[in-house]
């Protein structure tokens, strides 16, 4: 028997229909090089209508992929609409990626325009020349001084933008593609993630809820963490809906201009990863951040002392989610369950560490790596982290690893190594790469690695394995020390004895100038090994 | 271009899934006329797999209907998903309806089995020689002394569930049809409303925003709402999707009653109809409900005294939501926007008075209904409300009727009259059936009902049309006073002369003991007509 319910397709036209009629008035603000600019729901709407006809002048195909590379602004938010609900696809660009790898991606995905912020020309246009299918370059002008190249190519955002007409934003299949993001994998060329109209709005509905993020109406959203990371987090499509207020940051990154934005625009929920708060956190003191309900992080784990540190300054300590650009990207998020109500402040804390709850919408599991078998949760077993969802990615574009990310009954194999404890509590242990092999026992990267970090003199640490003729593999754990400091090598490993079991004690320990990160600001353990290639370890 | 995410269905074994394995210890009360019972979601959960065995027992069809004739209680929870998630369909009956529409839907639907709580029998048994496919009769032993009939249909609830072994839960496409009920229109027979999977699931997590309901796990929900009335507005869903402890009542829906468990069980959300909210104020007085954070109301408008004087009282005003059976039955929610910040409390109070903004995933529009024009949102245009969205239905079970109540492009017409305004307030101002048409100007039975009702003596009001020679129709004004007091048909008029427009003025006032009600306690208007069929006005 069949229900007999609309077949109402869940697609992002919805999103902007919603916002345009209910929400013209709430403000989308904008920090460019040029200063604030301030628009509404209303006139941006407008302006993305508009956009969907510059995609139609410039004869953009049905489902030509539009790439962008641009700041957090109102334009990019345009761009984001524009495509999608004019059934073309949008694919973010990272800014950050290395040349090589957007020249792959670009011509991977087959972009046919890119839409690229001003500011961005001295980065970008050097890399043109590598890129096959791009017809136009259309240049989001963000009032810096950057060269506009003289290429018939170029055009202008705004120039094309009163030019076009309104087009009317539908699509009828919520199965459709609108939106591709690369990840950058650890290996290998970035594989690139297909999001569907369907997995966008049931992501922004689940991130409405109120034991996550909430975003609802009275919000001002400080969107921080990159719009080329994953949808923004999905906040492009849950604050429209929910019809909050918006704070692009654009460019200026700096604490003073975050902090800046929250206390000026009363912010109440602002998102963006650890570096990001970490920088941040000398900077809130002495402002009037009260206007802030919730802090979010994600993309790495939280440091616990972080978060308390938040909790000292701001009242509030640090909301931590997890999730990849496979996963929407919103897979786990930290609430504190009720029978915890009468914890301590050290316990909260503590829970406060784990990556969280599945979200709604979401299931995991743990299996060992070898054999597939599920394990239990019950804190203690380690697996790989598999997840199924709606929102969930169920391959790669056009990319013959897919096999090797997905199990054989069509869950996703996240390559993070998890224990789920009974209260559903996931806590990565490490990436199933990074674990070091010794003598048949693994030993997580990741762990020493927070042990490490706690040395009060230590700034970072990171940890590999490199071979070893009895065990096989070996921790070598590679620290960068807080400038103006001392520490040896002995005092480090002192400082583990009581933390970790004597066999995780790393044989050695080398000092160097920084860690080398990816381009999302992640430890490069593939950097790190082929630093540390050929090494030997003292013998015993 | 396709989207490349999982094949993921949306259907209420992942509520299930959800809940017992991350929310095991949250809790379920049930007041039965035996005492409370307590139980978690754990314990609970495993009933229901069993409860999926009994049915595999008793050779219900792989989609047969299973009806319910229950109160609120843990037990007809475990229906509302051991039927659905084994691809049954749940049927929950209205215990209030009249023999004859039981009768009615009992065969138009079908069923097969039905639950029937012991305390209910008495209304219940004499019904069943007019059933026409019901095979069993499995009885809910609540420890009410209820005769239970000696007839080899009837099965006792718990024997069959120690007996039954428990079944897998699973459903793979999410447009099966999850549970039917049955609207009593005001004319004619019952239409059958048949919800799917799809539409459930997406009513829970939208029910789960921060700006709607916001069931979230932190909760202890109240369902006051009986279960056969559209689903208990989601909550069955919702509540368990977010992990909340939930309270049923039972049979006992005194102020007592219900604030004693406010009381008790520390309840966080409430929600009932406004004839609940009404009865329980004054018990209230003294109570301790500082646990509450918010009080929903629907079902009919909720009169701004009433609100108020719950804000006086504990604090917090009322909530009103609007809905229907056909929509799922979230479809408006009254959230007062972030440009209302510094409005007064008189403000805030008559903007409550609104039934709402449509929620996320619905759309409204109101159409003139004669010509099917769409009409602007100005706060001032009139016309039929209408909706679509993924749990709006799309028409009515083996109903030749359903034409009717769908517009050609297929949207719900709701058969209300509503005006919205530049703020996408929507505010009902009649039933399109119960409008006056008074010279073929259109007359607001229920604006003048609630004007009536603002006199300090009318308990209720209701108007209906009566022939007028001159005008075709005028305003009959149907009056209860209060106990104890006396008022004039004059008096009435004069209330009313500066609050209405002189045209609109009741050309009689009749004085009644009691406005005839539905089945589900809204005004039955058709019933008013009736009584006076006739009616004489008197000459100008």
């Amino acid at each position: 028997m069949r229900g007999l319910m609309q077949d109402f397709p869940l697609t992002l036209p919805m999103i902007v229909r919603r916002a345009e009629t209910l929400f013209a008035d709430s403000e989308i603000v904008t920090a460019s090089p040029g200063g604030l600019e301030r628009t509404t729901y209303g006139q941006w709407a407008e302006r993305a209508h508009r956009l969907g006809g510059v995609l139609d002048d410039l004869g953009v195909s049905a489902d030509g992929r539009v790439a962008t590379f641009g700041w957090n602004t109102a334009r990019h938010l345009e761009c984001y609409y524009a495509a999608p609900c004019t059934g073309r696809v949008l694919h973010t660009l990272n800014i950050r990626l290395f040349a090589d790898q957007l020249t792959y991606i670009v011509n991977h995905a087959e972009d046919e325009v890119i839409f690229v912020d001003r500011s961005l020309l001295p980065l970008f246009w050097p890399l043109v020349p590598t890129f096959e299918t791009v017809k136009h370059f259309v240049v989001m002008d963000d009032g810096s001084d950057a060269e506009i190249p003289d290429d018939p190519r170029v055009r202008d955002y705004e120039t094309l933008l009163a030019a076009a007409s309104p087009v009317a934003f539908g699509v009828d299949d919520e199965g459709a593609a609108a939106a591709m993001c690369y990840t950058s994998g650890t290996t290998g060329n970035p594989k690139g993630v297909v999001y569907s109209h369907r997995a966008m709005v049931l992501h922004a509905m689940a991130s409405m809820a109120s034991d996550l993020m909430g975003v609802c109406q009275a919000d001002t959203v400080l969107a921080i963490v990159p719009m080329f990371h994953a949808n923004v987090w999905g906040l492009a499509h849950s604050a429209l809906m929910a019809g909050a207020n918006i704070v692009f940051p654009g460019p200026d990154l700096t604490p003073a201009a975050i902090v800046g934005h929250i206390e000026r625009e009363r912010v109440t929920l602002a998102a963006g990863v650890p570096t990001i708060w970490m920088a941040a956190l000398p900077e809130f003191k002495g402002r009037d951040t009260s206007s802030l309900r919730i802090v979010v992080c994600g993309g790495s784990a939280v440091p616990k002392a972080l978060s308390e540190a938040y909790r000292e300054t701001i009242g509030l300590p640090i909301t931590q989610a997890w999730g990849m650009t496979e996963t929407g990207p919103l897979g786990s998020w930290n609430t504190t369950k009720k029978r915890f109500r009468d914890s301590s402040e050290d316990e909260l804390a503590e829970l406060r560490t784990a990556q969280g709850l599945p979200v709604a919408g979401v299931e995991v599991r743990i299996a060992d790596a070898d054999t597939g078998e599920i394990l239990p949760w019950d804190g203690e077993s380690r697996g790989e982290l598999q997840c199924q969802g709606p929102w969930i990615a169920s391959g790669y574009y056009n990319d013959p690893r897919s096999g090797e990310s997905f199990t054989d009954d069509g869950w996703l194999r996240t390559g993070d190594v998890a224990t789920v404890d009974a209260d559903g509590y996931i806590r990565l242990r490490d990436r199933t790469k990074d674990l070091v092999k010794s003598g048949g026992e693994w030993i997580s990267s990741v762990e020493l690695e927070n042990e490490i970090m706690s040395h009060p003199k230590v700034q970072e640490a990171a940890v590999i394995g490199v071979p070893h003729e009895r065990w096989v593999e070996r921790p070598l754990a590679c620290v960068v020390v807080k400038p103006g400091e001392r520490v040896t090598a002995e005092e480090i490993v002192d400082h583990l004895r009581d933390r970790v079991a004597k066999w995780w004690l790393p044989d050695a320990v080398e000092f160097i100038d920084e860690v080398p990160k990816t381009s999302v600001g992640k430890f490069s353990k593939k950097d790190l090994r082929a630093k540390f290639e050929g090494y030997e370890l003292p013998s015993e």
